[in-house]
């Protein structure tokens, strides 16, 4: 194969593709310059002037190597892998690094497994981590466990490119045994440890990276992101959904902006169809004064050479032709995309069929669930005075408020107070385990709604101020094999969409998910949920027991303050 | 072990060194930073406030990671890895890039074990290179022969790093076979391949990179650097004796200093000893204006990028504790070094034995030569007219000049003139070959002179204006098992000097070497050379024949423009 790459290179042959008279990116000497880029097979072979058996005239474009994510989870889109890729490619992302994180939860590494095999019917490169943090604490109930032992057996395959972000960050600082043997055989095994450690410092900071954890997308500050770099970590500019962090960018020096990379983590369907993908950030940081090549490099080398990937990121002689094609570098609009050398996207569009998706039966159906009965949501208090969590519109932090609430018949009363019922129903190993709690503030009455979509167990999450709508919302999700769910008690509907793969994500297009999720959403905010919260999104974090203050699990009322269950009764 | 780096990282337990209230370059931030560095066992753990049980006060000092030389023939000091170690190591040095071309042009890959296996008696890191030109050209006898097929069963092997400077571009960009073989056997292994592409431009170099070549350390102009990094090489500033391009530091910019490295390429053991190694380099760069802090980027971290060299090249937890500890960021005179977490080296001296040196049979007596007689040196011409070799001094290029000279009983007449015999006696394979070349200027009279090395096969390189001391000469050497031989006829005395190992190096130390090295070179001088030459060292060029423009080979008189053997009757 190397003659024939040689072979056009010198001229002497016909390249297969040829973008002329191109404007390009050089990402090696930060510069722009002007060439004919040549192709053959899935490999840049040459810039400079050449003839192609295909030539694209691209006098008035400008030519990128295509951007590397170098953090996300594609669950988070809501979309199967196929999906996912038909809203990023096309917007010029060609290669991700992957961490499947939340279907592992449920399904266990036939999620990777999954991820992995229908991430290969599309023109997008999937660097897949191994869940580091299955489940993500030891207090609930998750659908898998990936132990030390599990690590050490999974991480040597060939489809696994690394391990997934330590989150369990005081694990590592406090060696704990399990920890230390799922470090231990990435670091045999050779792949690199991606790392999630907010606001760890000074030697707390040396020993997490002593686990041999070599990045962070979660800081914030000029200081947390200089103690970082200093101390060897690449750092993530975030641009996700609901956390972001592209004010990263502007602490880049001359000296330091090779460590900088870009990545969006968390980014819902609707974000990637109406706003984008990296080239979204792109947009956003050259708005906000950075210089365009500085930011195409950390979209594109920078995140190669953290992660080791060889011949890609630039636009060079042997590096792999994924490239992107704009108009300029403020709209960062990509007319062609081409991944392997072949043209994939063009004018924000997918040229790759996305309808065949692979879905097999092990992230199917998995809502398991004995049938729910209306009495099974009776919460009963010792007294009058209960905790009861609260939520600030737009973040995951909760609050715990002591209220009064009257009880009758072993239940509580919910009339007349700006209470709900919080429930977590166990969704994956049979276990009947509803925890509950009191959620003040969040304006939905009459019925009930639940998602399977409940950070990072993803059991049900399910709140309402009537236990038979409730019975029923938990039924229907079971159903539908996981999904959302709105159950209006005085008309007698209950309303549903199905999230079919793990509960999490569906295996219809972007637009038919959009269309019915916005239906949903509006649905209950027509039921009082209050407009500056996101009506299904923000319940999905009210279980993640990492995030302070007060949270629930389908083992109960949790402190995470004190990493401790805690006691309803005030 | 994670366990234990991360306790002492965190300040449980006490760390086994501290570099106390350090001064330390942060090659990642591009800062000067205070702090206790905390090293145990081979690794950093951190830096910060730490404890130690061994504490070193580094308050007046600056810590540097170790020394990344990017690309050196060890062969080149005349010393044995073992010798060289202990001149390199006490100056910073504590990884190199070795690529054992000569001694393999020698003795084949037993010249590669050998390096291998001698350095793994000193605190130094040989990353070892697979010569990919053995022999340099197909026109000569050389020592060996490593073809496509070779590499590929060699280049699999876990001593083997990567494939070594690939010399032979004109093979690469022409698509010869056996070129193409090699390449791909490196890729297939994932092995790194060295460049080496003097003045190759454009579509040539495009083509040339299609080898999947990474690294050039040849190019001088700033145009040329320019290029080479833009399509993705690490550019080398070399420090050799003799070639030497410090000046292409001055080509560095915010954006494309992470793309420059340091190398020595070839440095003689009186450099080493006398003016050092890469701190000699860091001490000229930063004497002609560069930052130090860039410049000992390029000395480490960045050629730790370039050979993926992970956890090496910086000083940060989890960090390999190679470590220079320099008195300033001018002189860069290294007080202490210390090779993965001990210490190895003090004010310049060793800590370590270099007495015992590996010295297998395999790289010994390599003079193979039948016995030589004065006849042998007969050079006989059909007419008066010749073509003679010239040399500039200092240079490597040498000329060719149409002489007048006279003949008697078939051979040439060299009293009264300005001209001796230059002839090139085979010593690899016993095939009797002795090419015989007029050699104009030298100025030596009165004997012969000769030497083993002989760049790239490594035959013996032998001039003189009579014959029987020319064949006492050859004899001396393949008695001794190569060297360096003057023989005086007037005196009827023969001195010589052993370069036992590969007829290369010397297996003594660099003190004996150099005072009986200087002793033979006043000789040669004595009796004649000019003083502007290197009386042995300028010979050993004198048969590179992929250096312009008339060579001599052990085949005969060789016009490197013409790429093919020429006449020596004009």
């Amino acid at each position: 194969m190397l003659e024939k790459y040689i072979a056009v290179a010198k001229g002497d042959k016909k390249a297969d593709l040829v973008l002329k008279n191109a404007t390009y990116v050089d990402v090696f000497c930060g510069k722009i310059r002007k060439g004919d880029i040549a192709v053959v097979g899935e490999k840049i072979v040459g810039v400079g002037k050449y003839e192609g058996k295909e030539e694209i005239d691209c006098s008035k474009l400008t030519v990128l190597p295509g951007y590397i994510d170098g953090h996300v989870h594609i669950e988070s889109s809501q979309l199967s892998p196929e999906e996912f890729a038909s809203l990023i490619v096309p917007r010029g992302t060609t290669t991700i690094i992957a961490d499947p994180h939340e279907i592992t939860n449920v399904c266990g590494t036939a999620g990777c497994e999954y991820i992995s095999k229908a991430s290969q019917n599309v023109p997008l490169d999937v660097k897949l981590q191994l869940p580091s943090c299955v489940p993500a604490t030891p207090f609930e109930t998750s659908g898998a466990i990936l132990n030390g032992k599990d690590t050490a057996k999974n991480i040597i395959k060939d489809y696994i490119f690394g391990l997934g972000e330590f989150m369990n960050y005081p694990g590592v600082i406090n060696c704990d045994p399990d920890v230390i043997k799922k470090l231990e055989s990435a670091h045999t095994a050779g792949k690199v440890i991606d790392g999630h450690a907010p606001a760890v410092y000074g030697n707390d900071l040396n020993a997490y990276l002593c686990g041999g954890i070599t990045t962070d997308h979660e800081c914030v500050t000029g200081d947390e992101i200089e103690e970082k770099i200093s101390k060897g970590m690449y750092v993530h500019i975030r641009h996700g959904s609901s956390t972001q962090n592209l004010g990263n960018a502007k602490h880049m020096t001359d000296a330091n902006f090779r460590r900088f990379i870009l990545c969006t983590d968390d980014r819902h369907a609707f974000d990637l169809k109406d706003k984008g993908h990296l080239d979204d950030a792109l947009r956003k940081l050259v708005a906000s004064g950075i210089d365009p090549v500085r930011a195409v490099t950390c979209a594109t080398l920078n995140c190669a050479e953290c992660y080791n990937l060889k011949w890609r990121g630039a636009i060079a002689p042997f590096y792999l032709a994924d490239l992107v094609v704009v108009e300029d570098l403020r709209a960062f609009n990509a007319k062609y995309v081409f991944k392997n050398g072949k043209l994939v996207a063009k004018d924000g569009k997918p040229l790759f069929d996305t309808s065949k998706r692979y879905l097999p039966k092990s992230v199917l159906n998995t809502v398991h669930l004995k049938d729910v009965k209306p009495d099974d949501f009776k919460l009963t208090l010792k007294g009058t005075k209960a905790k009861a969590m609260t939520i600030e519109p737009g973040g995951v932090v909760t609050g715990c408020e002591i209220v009064e609430v009257e009880s009758k018949n072993g239940d509580v009363v919910l009339e007349n107070t700006d209470l709900l019922k919080l429930t977590v129903v166990e969704r994956h190993k049979l276990t009947g385990n509803i925890g509950k709690a009191l959620f003040k503030g969040y304006g939905f009455k009459g019925g009930a709604m639940g998602i399977t979509i409940a950070h990072d167990s993803h059991n049900i999450i399910l709140l309402g101020d009537d236990n038979e709508s409730m019975a029923k919302a938990a039924n229907r999700l079971k159903e539908i094999g996981g999904g959302m769910v709105v159950v209006d008690k005085a008309k007698g509907e209950v309303h549903s969409l199905t999230l079919d793969i793990a509960g999490l994500m569906s295996s219809r297009d972007a637009d038919g998910l959009q269309r019915d999720s916005k239906a949903l959403i509006e649905l209950a905010h027509s039921m009082g949920v209050k407009r500056e919260y996101e009506a299904f999104m923000s319940l999905a974090f009210l279980s993640l027991a990492v995030i302070p203050k007060l949270k629930i699990l389908d083992t109960g009322l949790f402190d995470v303050e004190k990493f401790a269950f805690t006691d309803i009764n005030a």
